[in-house]
């Protein structure tokens, strides 16, 4: 039994308690907030606190704060030698206090508020600085159900930074199909198989591979159509370097 | 029952054929192409030709050919008066040779040759010139078990565009996620549950409720850290332009 206690009430931190509510394999001993009131409807289930001077004893104390508040929260934690790790994809695990056992377990997934999460599609990405550390994290990801990498502080960054590009900008593209479809009366809803086809054939097969379109094709009549068609200059832009970034991909052309 | 001619060779045509094999209400009667080995596979189970001069009467020809191909086959087929339609998103309905009753019949999908089609999943979007073929095209459609929209040419041009967008260009920012990954010596994989996850949130939520990241929050720090790591300069110039447009979207900065 893994004895864990919560630090936030952020969607991360919600989650995961509802994660290891599931296993048998980990106990929430105690979850923290500073704030008591976000935290209170889980009374029943697990001992709350907002006091820090009250934290049990724990084998790990996860900090699933804001970016910002890691490295403060992590120093005014009143013990030390203990394990401590942040959920975040893009803090330095050296940004937690140096009197503490450091690690980072990093769930490279999208969460919402309400929608329930399936932990076997939520990749944890480990990271400690003490090797010592590895196997209980790894056994807490797995507790949940989850998939798990070890990965370094580099490559937890560059796993960031790229699931900005495949998430944030992804569905910004999504936004752009929306304003583009409505503003002629047309329907969004009418893209929507689409964009689910164009996720899932990258499960088999490589972004490389399952590239298709005027880009690609090099159908330069095409593009020319839709650069015409596109009235908004921010939306033709975009059209102009990702068509490009095709093309180079595809070898069609140099940058 | 509907009498159906196809004619092409290509993803869409072949698919199509595989649809209308499945249902009683379409019998496809002829499948022409110019190069016979193409479809030579498929001899046993409809009548094959490469003549258009043998083209049999049908309800309606389907043109599933490159766009184009489309205005100068329209011109050839040796008969006037009939319904005939072509499958692309981006050709004009008047582009087929005015002696036919004209009509389009596109399918709002990314197909691929082996991957087998769903067409629950494939929305239907009907065009045309005459009204009174429109339900004969409808019927069609709905045989196939297509969700249908009728949808006049500019709305089919700009859904045409907006599928750029959410699937080529979506594409190709998976591309850079992989590119961006592997070159760190970590793993694409990593992020397919989290592109999936990307894709289904916009199915019950707008794009523009389901935005979060460094973008959207205004969080300069951490997308200073993310291009500070990007060590492409397309990349880069991706990154800004699409990071601008988000903050845009979220009425962060003004473009």
């Amino acid at each position: 039994m893994i004895n864990v206690v919560l630090i936030g009430a952020g969607n991360v931190a919600t989650h995961l308690f509802k994660g290891f509510s599931r296993t048998e394999k980990v106990s929430v001993v105690q979850w923290f907030n500073r704030n008591l009131e976000a935290i209170n409807q889980h009374k029943n289930s697990v001992e709350i606190t907002d006091n820090l001077n009250d934290l049990k004893e724990a084998d790990v104390y996860i900090l699933a704060v804001s970016d910002d508040a890691i490295a403060e929260l992590s120093t005014q934690l009143p013990f030390e030698n203990r394990l401590v790790v942040h959920t975040s994809g893009c803090v330095n695990v050296h940004n937690l206090d140096k009197k503490h056992k450091r690690g980072v377990l990093y769930p490279l997934q999208t969460f919402s508020k309400d929608a329930k999460v399936d932990f076997a599609h939520v990749p944890i990405c480990i990271e400690t600085i003490d090797k010592k550390s590895y196997p209980l994290l790894k056994e807490l990801a797995l507790s949940l159900g989850s998939p798990t990498k070890r990965v370094n502080s580099n490559q937890r960054r560059v796993l960031h930074l790229a699931a900005v590009f495949v998430n944030n900008f992804t569905n910004q593209l999504f936004r752009i199909g929306h304003e583009i479809t409505e503003s002629e009366g047309t329907e969004f809803d009418l893209l929507k198989p689409l964009i689910m086809e164009t996720a899932k054939k990258v499960q088999d097969m490589s972004p490389y591979m399952a590239q298709t379109g005027p880009a690609k094709r090099d159908d330069q009549k095409t593009i020319n159509e839709h650069l015409k068609l596109l009235d908004n200059e921010h939306h033709k832009t975009i059209y102009e370097l990702l068509t490009a970034s095709i093309q180079h991909t595809h070898g069609r052309k140099k940058l």
